[in-house]
């Protein structure tokens, strides 16, 4: 138990905008929106400012007690929740939601930690710039939670990851000093790169408050296609020959299996299945670029007509319009919401190499039709990252409960398949308190004492974000 | 002094072809090419595998001896010379040479260290892919120096940093220990993106044996251009409409002054001055894209169009076949040549946010006419990421000895320009030992803090490359 005299102590460092203590108030912090995270907590800190949230960490770190920094609570790994003890105070970034500036210019965006994806994207795009992540969860994901979880999601082809985008951090360091690594700049040799040791440590060494983003020219011609492809591999093979006939301008390359197209076709409403015959196998692609206007369409036409003639593609649609565009797109999200109501599902969030992407799904669909027989593999995502949520739904008719109890060994046996090809069991997501074992399972001692070796530098009272990651 | 049975150990360790001790045939490691560093070392090793240098290391670490390791030994900064009193073994990468696998569905190549830059881009250029780094030491600098120091060059406008192309690392770390982070993925959030601590480490916090490669599609259509332009401001303005313009794909985007121009033209043969008037300033650019063919020329020249009208653009030319384009690009290469013999040059490789690129040269330049009248500035360099080369040539017909004995008062008046911009000492280069005092004087005590605490935390012994950048 926290004592009640620190409690008042950190209220009045943030003053009564600044905090949450009653039960009720404090449900949407404690609870993750799927329901399978709860913790608790005795008191909820919302900063107004970085200043206020250094005092706070300081303090925490002088009284010995733990913090639990969040952003918009959209983890999938259990990253953001507390335990369930009620011994860690939780500071919510939400209110550090400024853009600082915007510098079109030098194609950067300052902002803090608590601002919503989206109105970065819509900040980014008042100026005539791009910035370029997008997730699903983008209307309510903060900046701070994207940058500690180095986030994926669908442009990453294109532009990288979370990581990729950012050039400068702000971070309140366990003892509540405050790291000021703020720069805006492409290049800096100046010793070591701190910044990249506190994105994706999902606040376990430290707490971002703001950082300096990388925007992009917004893409002036985006053309989107809808392809059914022979399998796994002919889409693989097809990816390399769009890549380079088109400058690299591919910004999405979305692998989907003909069950996925049917669940969405029978569970959400205003799916159209976008060819007129069924095949295994689909791609969702888009190519976002300057200018080239037909010149670039006749290119990815030429290059998906040889693909046609080789037997790799089968059929295919590029979108004519902005709206037939958004109905491509809407079968790829329609995909999520369906696998709900297909039935209990068990889920991977894996990566391998994008050379090896046909192997892994002939071998895990092996591999799974082992171990659960009947239960339906539904492989599909960001294959142009090599990365697949490799998810499989209950058998038809089974009981959801007892399939959902085969979990870990399904995990497990699919896992070991990633493993063998040098792979990510967390591709996109993260460690949180979800995957904790199983990262202890698959990584190297070398590099699990590697890991410690930095937490312990950082962190040696190990109050950040106890009991996540390590 | 090393003892005589510890470096026989050694030794017997890398086997006769392993090693090198005679002071004649040690010159080229122990000396730096430009002849302003100097050390000394009682033996050189050449290890020929991970294993064998895994175990000069254990040793070297169990009886408490520094290592200093090298590449190419094409530092700038002193990184890769050892120390004057031989109290150090100097570790060649030289023999672990070999491309591992070059894989261009996954488009990455693996290598180990000692590759030579050029022998990677030509690996690539055989499997119809691109490795983009590139830089005047290609054909002597090794990959492991290049991740080392984070290299940066021409390219990295498009392509990024050397940080930006690695996606897995073999490290020895200083005990001895290796660590396998030879992955080949696009996305891997499963806990602190060790390698990130490694690339830009000079070599302190272990040495790097082994990288996975980003590879991309060879660029099918190469534009390269020679512009007049108004000022620096004019450059930077046109650099941020051209990016929107051609879909990202500019390349390079190199700024000169005219001074740089004249010196070229009078000291290096085989210059000729690619337009007809004499202009203040000047841009050197490359769009590299995947077609697009004429559509793709006529937008570029369209925009250029318009930025003669705005006045930003005084006269223009885009070459018309590769060996002008090599030709522009002589151009850009000779600056660096003939500066050396335009007299002492005191140098500075610094960056800031590219919207500052205008009034950093105005106010650096009037530093310099203060400090020391007649001094020469000679700021060009890789503007379209905020770096400049700004050296600054002696005054006609100054004593050089004098000259270059205000080295460091020059550097501290524009590095504190640069300072109050939040730019960076070394936006290339590195720290090594030569701006070891400088990095001192310009980081924060946190960061200094951090930096150190990284430091202790993977090399407690403090036997990795001692004397280099902390």
């Amino acid at each position: 138990m926290i004592d009640a005299a620190f409690l008042d102590r950190l209220r009045s460092i943030v003053g009564p905008a600044g905090h949450i203590d009653a039960p009720g108030d404090m449900e949407p912090y404690v609870a993750e929106w799927r329901g399978r995270y709860r913790g608790t907590t005795p008191l909820v800190l919302r900063p107004a400012t970085t200043r206020e949230l250094s005092e706070v960490v300081k303090a925490c770190w002088e009284a010995g007690v733990p913090i639990v920094p969040q952003g918009g609570n959209t983890s999938l790994v259990g990253g953001s929740i507390p335990s369930q003890d009620g011994s860690e105070v939780l500071v919510s970034l939400s209110r550090l939601n400024r853009v600082r500036e915007i510098d079109p210019l030098n194609y950067t965006v300052t902002v803090e930690a608590g601002c919503v994806l989206q109105a970065i994207q819509e900040a980014a795009a008042e100026v005539d710039r791009l910035f370029p992540l997008s997730l699903g969860a983008e209307g309510t994901c903060q900046i701070g939670g994207n940058i500690s979880s180095n986030a994926g999601g669908t442009m990453t082809l294109r532009y990288g990851n979370m990581r990729d985008l950012v050039l400068g951090l702000e971070v309140v360091m366990p003892d509540g000093q405050v790291w000021d690594g703020m720069r805006r700049l492409r290049k800096n040799n100046t010793g070591y790169d701190l910044k990249h040791l506190f994105i994706g440590a999902e606040g376990t060494l430290g707490i971002v408050t703001a950082a300096v983003l990388k925007l992009f020219p917004r893409p002036k011609q985006v053309e989107t296609g809808f392809l059914a492809v022979r399998d796994p591999d002919a889409a693989i093979e097809l990816l390399a020959s769009l890549r380079s006939a088109s400058g690299d301008s591919l910004s999405a390359f979305e692998l989907m299996p003909r069950i996925a197209i049917d669940f969405a076709l029978k569970h959400v409403a205003g799916t159209v299945d976008p060819l007129e015959e069924s095949h295994p196998w689909y791609v969702l692609l888009e190519f976002a670029t300057g200018s080239g206007g037909e010149a670039f369409r006749d290119t990815i036409e030429a290059t998906l007509g040889e693909a046609m003639e080789a037997g790799l593609v089968m059929d295919a649609v590029l979108a004519s319009s902005e709206s037939q565009a958004k109905q491509l797109w809407f079968i790829r999200e329609a995909i999520v919401e369906a696998q709900k109501y297909a039935g209990g599902s068990i889920k991977h969030d894996i990566s391998i190499p994008v050379s090896c992407v046909g192997t892994f799904i002939r071998e895990a669909t092996e591999a799974v039709e082992r171990t659960i027989p009947g239960a339906r593999p539904v492989p599909f995502g960001h294959v142009g990252d090599g990365n697949i949520h490799f998810n499989v739904t209950q058998p038809e008719g089974a009981d959801t409960e007892s399939y959902l109890a085969q979990w870990d060994k399904l995990n497990t046996v699919v896992h070991d398949i990633v493993l063998g090809m040098d792979g990510s069991i967390s591709a996109e997501h993260g460690i949180g308190t979800f995957k904790r074992d199983e990262l202890k399972r698959v990584k190297s001692p070398v590099e699990l004492e590697l890991m410690r070796k930095v937490k312990a530098a950082l962190d040696p009272k190990g109050l950040m974000n106890p009991g996540k990651v390590l």
